[in-house]
């Protein structure tokens, strides 16, 4: 019997929420490496809420998924045959593999992992893109310093769990936005950030107000919506809001911009987007660091792992926007 | 028959457009000045999209006007009384003089016109908080650069005629958006900018795309609403808009926040909001130089003046949002 590679591939388009019927499953022969080439069988997928706008059309910082091609997603897994001097059979290796059980490359944009440092699944969360985008949103484009007032949301997700901890690492006051009483018992005695806000709770603003009555210095926004236009009333001069995602937005068809952005204007703050693209020249020294406080145990990291199949992806995807995980949203696959 | 001084005064906090009802009509006895204090004879007041938000409640940049106070205004005139060392019956000065006659002065916050460098209007104009407001708009916030493509709304207006202007001298390419082909030949043929879109027609997203196929570095915004929605698609990579006000929303009981904000992510571009009196320590240098570029007739002043008494002032403050003037809005008081 012929070995088989099983894939997820997008159908349609979503409007709203991606349904089940968005996809299609399909079911190849396993593919074999040609030259300069080699095979890595998936252990692990990345879930993301990125992958929510890969999924439309029209331009944006990456091209989206055509319909009928594999879905785009991050994984790991181990090399299981190589025709590519830079990578072994046995390799555990980080890579756009795609939700799929098997995937061919020629090496470009794949990451050997050192084992030595953590375990596998660290690279798809504190050492990986998770890790470095928290890292370059909040050093960089927030322009963090010491004695900041960070502010959170997301903060008991992936990235979001990530930017809480950095902060405090880097001597700010930290509040965390999460949704839930547990999520926010999470995010100060698990990941030791000063406070938390349960945005399901009324009176976020108030809230906000009162665990930070200077001003919030930065933002690093994981949700928009609502509490974007909440912390925007609640901004010191000069404050840097760093637009990392917009999950809360994802699946409206008709996207709430914020509408208090003039408070910009009142604080003298701004507002800036970034990908974690643009720092790929650092990431060597970002990595180099994050795995310096993980091993340190000043970072922990948090998993929220999913055993399965590719075919448990659409549903596993679909937890994101749930607010199902905490910390980093993994799709293990059985087998 | 004693002298008297009318004024107007703010009556009712106004919902949307203001109506005359918000208005109160006052007349008191000619002030007279205490010890250190001058009076001045009000001769021109500017009349600012500004003007609306200083009407509202809750906390802004500056205080709202209190409900029942003189309306806040800035003006020019000479002084016909003093008993300041400083200012001397005759001398021509600005101030926050208030939509009133005669005003009382310490003397703080209030300039003494040098008439040797420009007529008294342009004090309100380009060498006022006008032109004050465009420079460091534009090249602080903006980080203009030379070559840039730079875009302007409302750039047959106050402070965006002076924006478009400033960043041709500085050697970008600059696109003006106005209302109606009348002001696009004023963009166009009176301030020199390269192009103008008129925002009535449709299709100004795809004019904006054909006009600046590279994308936008600097959008200066006054305007707000679909127009920043529009100019947020076409960004370039690091664009920096600078926010100085959003017209189109004063006078909307929802404001529309700009639905494509997300577009800074893409384009890693930054929105920034600033005020003027943030800069105020280098008003001087910023003087000396846009008095330069006038009196060397590479900056063109342009006013939309209506002359009549204080109680006209309602009438002609309604006129910035029915878009009617071109360059400055001043209101000449007779008598």
């Amino acid at each position: 019997m012929p070995q088989t590679n099983r894939q997820v591939r997008l159908a349609v388009r979503p409007s709203g929420l991606p349904r089940l019927a968005d996809w299609q499953f399909t079911n190849e022969a396993m593919p074999a490496p040609g030259p300069g080439e080699f095979v890595t069988k998936v252990s692990h997928l990345s879930i993301d809420p990125a992958m929510r706008g890969w999924m439309n059309a029209g331009a944006s910082y990456v091209p989206p998924v055509d319909i009928g091609a594999v879905m785009r997603a991050g994984g790991i897994g181990r090399v299981t045959a190589s025709h590519n001097d830079g990578f072994a059979v046995g390799d555990y290796v980080y890579g756009t593999f795609g939700v799929q059980e098997y995937a061919v490359s020629d090496g470009r944009g794949v990451l050997k992992l050192d084992l030595s440092l953590a375990e596998p699944t660290a690279y798809l969360g504190v050492l990986g893109m998770t890790g470095l985008t928290a890292y370059f949103g909040l050093l960089d484009t927030g322009r963090l310093k010491e004695g900041d007032t960070v502010v959170v949301s997301g903060a008991a997700g992936a990235v979001g769990s990530v930017a809480g901890q950095i902060a405090k690492i880097k001597g700010c006051r930290v509040i965390g936005i999460a949704g839930g009483q547990e999520k926010c018992r999470l995010v100060t005695e698990e990941f030791g950030l000063d406070a938390a806000i349960d945005y399901r709770l009324p009176h976020l603003r108030r809230t906000l107000r009162e665990l930070a009555p200077g001003g919030v210095d930065v933002y690093f926004d994981n949700v928009g919506g609502e509490i974007l236009d909440d912390v925007l009333t609640c901004l010191a001069r000069g404050a840097r809001i760093a637009i990392c995602g917009a999950i809360s937005q994802y699946n409206e068809t008709q996207v709430r911009g914020p509408a208090n952005y003039m408070m910009l204007l009142v604080a003298q703050a701004s507002m800036t987007g970034f990908l974690v693209f643009d720092f790929a020249s650092r990431y060597p020294e970002a990595m180099a660091e994050l795995a310096g406080w993980y091993r340190a145990g000043r970072l922990v990291s948090r998993e929220t792992l999913v055993t399965g199949s590719v075919e448990d992806f659409p549903e596993t995807l679909l937890k994101l926007f749930e607010g199902a995980n905490t910390g980093k949203l993994i799709l293990a696959l059985d087998g």
